[in-house]
């Protein structure tokens, strides 16, 4: 089981279609993963739900999406030159100890030309200092309004590049 | 007029003793700071004022703090390797257009021996990347809790290495 | 007085070209400066010159290049995923107090997409540690093959970036 | 078969001596491993040996300690904010083609407070480039000086935390 989550919490996001499209790659591979997209958190949760106070509903949500899967894909929009912060907040909510040992693949994406190079950097760093290991090839989707329409990824090249790291990736 | 910005929205956090203790230093100085915490955002703000919509309170915080000011002192606190996930989610809702060419200092706390090291350097980027200028001198406060009481800073050490900093920034 | 440093030691290096033409567009901006490519270090440096040894010759290189001057452009190539070696090298092998206070420029340059981005943020935290102040503009051209011919910097886009950020560090 | 890099040229170096207690460890698990202190690199490798150009006793010494080893352990001092310029210039004198897949565990040592966290993270960035597993758990012996003798590494703490993390490497 892998949980593929997509790390903004904005409102029909890019980062969604392109998760999305991994779930899509890796039923086709026979693999099954849930999908968990950041804007289905509590509007509150970084006051309601951090610094070791829960709600059972958000234990829950985090048990089944982050506490149970053994492996991760986080798809990573780059927001002012590093990850959302809402995934970082969200990393905050989490109980750390249960979290090392998994296993993680990064994807970037970005308006510009850098692919989101300097968001995966980070969240590589926070995801080694929580004994999450990571995947060493992280996509990196540049100029992502061309690789998309209005409801999916539709760029065939973005397209086979996912599906050649996802594949690996189950072997990781 | 320099804001303070203490990044955590914690209660009672260590990060608001540190920055209380840089606007005593700056006001011995005959310099006036404002002092801003992150524990008083909207509990929603994330979901309610983010990317292009604010409400006109949010406006009214964030022309006070941030976008008036020509200098800032961010504290920071090492939350999971790197800075707390709420300071760049706020830093999400701003409108980067109007930051550029301001100055920013940076002061790292951390339970543990670095300081805060990695905080800072991610942080630094992002500042670099919205075209803040980024002071050099970055003090990182290590094994915060020996250093502080219940409600200030009280380590002589740290104190001059703040009033160091703080008095080379005002001339940056 | 600026210098202007060529960070790597390869023949005919794209940087070269790069720095020839910050050199000609701060000369016609009437501000003059050195030129310094690595390829000039004595081949052995790394092992007769570093760690606090010093050939008299390799002093009177560093003290016109790097401790005179209070003003650098760092022109870097992205090798293996950040900035070229012998440039750590080089930094390694110079006396480290000397050069608090002074300030830097840096330019990226790559064959790939992102310009050297990672390579300027690298090199932007050892600079930081060594307490000169980086101005945040950084300009990065990426694909380099396509903006240079056999002896120059040529496309124009790229010249004007270089044009508006060394305008403004002259100032900085 | 593993081999064990101590990146720097400096003679003597605390590196050297944390790598031999790495030797020592994985013997005692009765894992054969390879030392390769980088004081052994030829004095100009930098001009010699770089850019697709090797010398026959190059490629000899390149094929024994990096291509044909599946694992790595790198022994990492913090110089100057980051890792020994002299790693980085003898990784871009590398054929990177030959080191994909292969796994790497980082040990960073300081004089500071830090343990080399950045020179760790420069590091990993790096080696993720050329698609090398980083295994997350990466020991940092800070103010080294008080944990070595004259000729090895003597803190038992520091050496505890090696054995665990050199015996979780393997299996990883």
């Amino acid at each position: 089981m892998i949980s593929i989550v997509s790390t903004t919490n904005r409102i029909n996001s890019n980062s969604l279609k392109v998760a999305t499209k991994c779930q899509e790659i890796l039923f086709a591979k026979g693999i099954e993963s849930e999908l968990f997209s950041l804007e289905n958190l509590p509007a509150d949760f970084i006051f309601s739900c951090s610094y070791g106070v829960k709600t059972d509903e958000y234990e829950t949500l985090t048990r089944k999406y982050i506490e149970n899967p053994k492996k991760f894909v986080f798809v990573i929009p780059e927001y002012n030159g590093s990850f959302p912060g809402v995934l970082k907040a969200f990393v905050d909510s989490l109980d750390f100890l249960k979290l090392s040992g998994k296993k993680a693949a990064l994807i970037g994406l970005s308006s510009g030309h850098a692919g989101g190079l300097r968001a995966l950097d980070h969240f590589t760093e926070i995801l080694h200092h929580l004994k999450i290991e990571v995947y060493s090839d992280k996509p990196k989707l540049s100029g992502i309004e061309k690789l998309i329409d209005d409801t999916q990824l539709i760029d065939d090249k973005s397209i086979e590049r996912l599906k050649k790291m996802l594949g690996n990736f189950i072997e990781f």
